[in-house]
This record gives C-alpha cells, sequence and structure tokens, in this order.
C-alpha cells in the first residue's frame, strides 16, 4: 500500500467513512437484490441485460459519495444511487436506437441483441421505475425533493440528445452550443447523481448546488475525453467503434474547435468530407483525423477538459465539509480521468 | 332540447356543475397555455403536433369528472387531467413506431411526419414532463399519491404493450390472457385518469377505487369495440387503416375467441393465413374477416362488451355520492361506446 493511500485508509476510518470499493460492493448488493424478475420477461429481461453489462457504474457512486460527506449511513442512498444508474441505462438504450449502435461496453446493444421495439419498450419502463423507485423509497418532502432534481435532469438528458442530433444536419456547430450540449446529456445527470446525494445527506441546498456543478464540470471534462477517444483512443480499450462520432457526422468539440481555427481551404476539406457518401468508413475516419492533427486539436480538446476539471475542483472544495470528507470525490475523479493519462 | 338533456341541465345546475362542453373548455384552455414553447423545437414541436391532433380526449374528461363528483371546483384537477392526455400520447407515439402505423386520428403519426429517432425522443420527454406537471402542481402528500397512481399505470401500460407484442409471435391467446392485455395496455390508464381526479376531489379511497374499477372496464369495452372496428369498422369514420390488426397477425379477442370455437379445419386455415407472406393485403384481411363472420365472433364480441358495460355501471353505482353527481360519467361512457351504435 502507497503512503497515499495509507493516508486515505487512515482518513476513512477517522470519519467512519467506507472505501470506494465497499461502496461499490454495497452498490452491487443492492442492485443484485433488485433485479426486474416480474412478467412479462420480454420486456424486463434486456433491462437486466444492460444492467449487468458491467460498465464503471460512477453515477451511483457518485450518489453514495455526496451522502457519505454529510452522514455515516449511505444506506438510505442507494436507491437513488439505484435510479441514477437505471436512467443511465434508459438513456443508454434509447440513445443507441438513434446512433444505430451495435456495440456498448464491448457488447450488443439491447436492440441488436433484442430489436428495436423492445430497446423502446424496455427504456420506456426503465424510466418509469426510476420515479417508482423514488417514490417507494423515500417519504414525502424528500421523495419531492429527488424527483424535482430527477426530472430537472431527465428533461436536460433529452433536450441534450435532441441537440446533439440537430448538429449532425446543422453546418456549423459553436463551442458554447456544444458545451451546452453536452453538459445536458453527459454532465447533468452526473451532478444529478451528486445532489440526490447530498439531498439524502442532509446537506445545505447551497452545498447541494455545489456538488451539482462539480459534477457537470467533471461531466464536461469526461465529455470532451470522450470525444478525444472516439477519434483517437485505441480500439480495444475503447469498448466502443473508434471512429463512430466521425462517421455519424457528429459535430463533437473537435469539429466545432476545427472550423473555428480551419482556414477557407480546410474548412471546405472538412465539409465536404461530412457530406461525402461515396468513401470507404476507413478513409474518412483517416482524413478528417488528419485534419484535426494539422490543426493541433487534441491537445487543445484536452487543455479544455483540463480546465473544467480545475473548475469542478473549486467548486468541490467549497464545499463546506472538513476537506477530508472529499478524499473519495477526488480520487474517483481522478479514476474517471484515467484513461486519459 | 330533448327532456333528458334538459333534466341533465337542471341537475347540473342543482348541484353547480359543470357541463360536459363546459369542462372540454376548461381542459383546451388549460392545454393551450400549457403547449411546449421552449427549445430545443425540433424535440418538442412533434409533442405540440400529436397533442393537437384532436382526438376525444377522453382522459382528461374522466379526471375532471371524478373530481367534479366529489367537490365543486375542478380547477386543481387539471394539470392532473393534462397529464393523463400526455401520456395517452406519450404511449401512442411510441406504439405507433412499434406498430409501423402511418396514421393517427386520420393524420401522420409523429415518427411518419418527421422520423423514428424523433418519435423517440419527443415520445421520451412527454414521458418525463408528466411527472414534472404532477410535482410541480401538487403538494406534499397529494402529489405523491398522484404519482404512485400514475406510476402504477404506465408500468402496466409498457407490460399491456408487451404483452401485445408476444402475442403476434405466439401460436394462440387464451380470451383471459387476451383481457389481460387490453386492461394493462389501454384500460388502466381511463382507471387511474378516474382515480386522480377522485384523489383531487377528496374521494375516500373506497370510491376512488371502484371509479378505478368503473374505468377499467369501461376501457375493455371500448377496446372490444376498437378491436371490433379495426377488423369490420367503416374506413371512414375509423380514423386508422381497417384490416390493420389482421395484417399484424394481431391476436385480438376476435383470433383468440376463433380458436376457442373454430372446428380444426378453420384453425388450420386461420393459421395458416396468419403465417402466409405471399398474398395481397386485401385478400388476407378478406379471408380472415371471412372466418369470424362464419363463427359469428362480431356478436360475441359485441355481448363480451356489452358485459363489461355493465358492470362498469355496477361500480359506479356503489361510490358513495347522490346518484345525480354520476350523470355526466354515465353520458360520456354511453358518447365513448356511440361509434359501435
Amino acid at each position: 500500500m502507497s503512503q497515499k493511500d495509507q493516508n486515505a485508509a487512515y482518513i476513512l476510518q477517522l470519519f467512519k467513512m467506507q472505501t470506494l470499493s465497499q461502496l461499490r460492493a454495497s452498490y452491487h448488493n443492492f442492485a443484485n437484490l433488485n433485479t426486474f424478475e416480474q412478467a412479462p420477461i420480454a420486456l424486463y429481461e434486456p433491462v437486466n441485460y444492460i444492467m449487468n453489462l458491467g460498465g464503471k457504474q460512477i453515477r451511483p457512486l457518485l450518489t453514495l459519495l455526496a451522502t457519505q460527506m454529510f452522514k455515516e449511513d449511505i444506506a438510505p442512498a442507494l436507491p437513488a444511487a439505484f435510479v441514477a444508474e437505471l436512467f443511465h441505462n434508459f438513456s443508454l438504450v434509447h440513445d443507441d436506437i438513434m446512433d444505430v449502435a451495435p456495440l456498448r461496453r464491448g457488447k450488443q446493444t439491447v436492440h441488436e441483441k433484442y430489436d428495436v421495439n423492445t430497446g423502446i419498450l424496455s427504456g420506456d419502463v426503465m424510466l418509469i421505475h426510476c420515479y417508482n423507485k423514488l417514490i417507494k423509497s423515500y417519504d414525502g418532502a424528500l421523495a419531492i425533493q429527488l424527483v424535482d432534481i430527477f426530472n430537472k435532469v431527465a428533461i436536460e438528458v433529452c433536450e441534450g440528445q435532441q441537440y446533439d442530433i440537430n448538429f449532425e444536419t446543422q453546418d456549423t456547430v459553436t463551442i458554447s452550443e456544444y458545451i451546452d450540449m453536452i453538459e445536458k446529456k453527459t454532465a447533468a445527470l452526473l451532478g444529478g447523481a451528486l445532489q440526490m446525494g447530498a439531498v439524502i445527506g442532509g446537506a445545505s441546498s447551497e452545498d447541494a448546488l455545489l456538488l451539482d456543478d462539480f459534477g457537470r464540470k467533471i461531466g464536461i471534462a469526461f465529455q470532451l475525453q470522450d470525444d478525444i477517444l472516439d477519434t483517437f483512443g485505441d480500439p480495444e480499450k475503447f469498448g466502443k467503434k473508434v471512429g463512430g462520432d466521425i462517421l455519424q457526422n457528429k459535430k463533437t468539440y473537435l469539429v466545432a474547435r476545427s472550423f473555428e481555427k480551419a482556414d477557407m481551404h480546410t474548412e471546405q476539406a472538412l465539409k465536404s468530407l461530412f457530406n461525402q457518401t461515396d468513401i470507404l468508413e476507413a478513409d474518412k475516419i483517416d482524413k478528417v483525423r488528419t485534419i484535426f492533427e494539422g490543426l493541433d486539436i487534441q491537445n487543445e480538446a484536452t487543455q479544455l477538459l483540463n480546465d473544467y476539471y480545475r473548475q469542478a475542483m473549486v467548486s468541490l472544495e467549497k464545499v463546506n465539509v472538513a476537506s477530508d470528507r472529499k478524499i473519495l470525490l477526488k480520487s474517483i475523479s481522478d479514476e474517471l480521468m484515467q484513461r486519459e493519462k
């Protein structure tokens, strides 16, 4: 055990806090007790399938970590943690249909393994069970507060997905439009998972909002990283098809920034690549990647993600609890960005 | 004005109750003030499109009527009424994708007018806005009670739709399986719309459940009628493609009862028609219809729907308010079944 890990273990013991792996185990126990065993099987089997595909299960951990910052007993946060993961998986199922994505976490997507109609309907019932779990697990004012946070996030996620779709047929996208889109589509749920956990832990509304902001900033950093990896990542490690964003003409940060930086000639080259249909997939990926490289876009994206990461840490610092209570949120943030480094 | 209408008008005045057309007007005002004008337009325009396709808007009326049975002021029921209609339309948007239905209420379905992805995503956001409207419109315990009723219904609707899909590839379906499916898919929401209205009106839980049961029975009767019309209806009046159920091999009551009644020869004929792909659509519809006619299935279906209608009225009678307060629920039930007569 390194000195750093020893210090962390000591602090956790001092504050009677669970380690990341203890929290993960608590969550997995809870998730295993909450699989969907009811009829009709054809509706619920795909739900269990996607919920068991693995993934890092960052969102439920964030909920538990936020609760633990404010109180010892994290058990009350488990249903909300489960809801954060269930909602995330709902959005993956529907998004994968829209994106015609064959793989998710290196395995078949739900609509590939079953069919599109199953993906639509099983996704719908997952969304409904999110609300059901919140209402059945929490009393009165707390339930309403949680549903309220959840609603805001859920609406943002749909709106973000719509902007993402819009971007595919838009000629250009500004960087601020792009950041707004990923905040809604990806980052809002990280913020919401933390905010729910904070509220369950009895945090002040200021602290709950600071954690929301922390989650959003981390989420934006995470998505910028995902954009980089989708184009420049290692196919083995990425778990999705590398180059998928380019083939779908996704207007990621890489594209938005390229349009800002490119000269007329390069801009035209990029635009015509987007509109070209008689080109081999591998060639299109290669040519777009070469343009990004010429413009040093990967480095700029990395700088921007580091900026958001730093802003996230500033919000976390402001949360009104002992700094030591924040160590796990810091280390999971590191872990989240790990694949980049 | 007929004597019957005059009597009804007198009773309504006596109880300070609004007429059906006054309630409809109140609902329309509310709905018009609650259209979705926010960005992104591509997400919300389809929501306004489907919400404005017309339709009978039975579900919101049921909510208002249930409230009015217990108290004079129906204004508090308007958001729940809106939610009942919004949820209904959400389910239509997603079901129409799954059924590859080109028309809804005689107009293009959402996925036809826009595209499938829009149908999925706009449907999702409609579902989320149902919860948002409930939580923002009602306080504390009432909000939770309403979300609880709504959740139960929403889960049933998804499960019912799944059974309906399962039936397409099942060889046979029993009548009880069929009735269970339509109760979940169609009738549960009518029951839930009434139950929400009753709770808002301050009804006892017994009365709220009686109205739920009334709605479910009426709903089953209504769906049986829909099955009949889908096969035997007038294309002009029906608003959907007549024969659609047959072409999709839907195991409606007509089919379930045919399998019970048919001799071996007829059963085989029906089964092979389901499996046949090299047949003109019009021929398939004709041949299946001829089998139904030979077995007198239309009459039996009509008898069964009248049975459910009577059972609905029995539950309505038991609701513990003056009989005169029930006249509008009776007349809207009549209206609902009108197209049959």
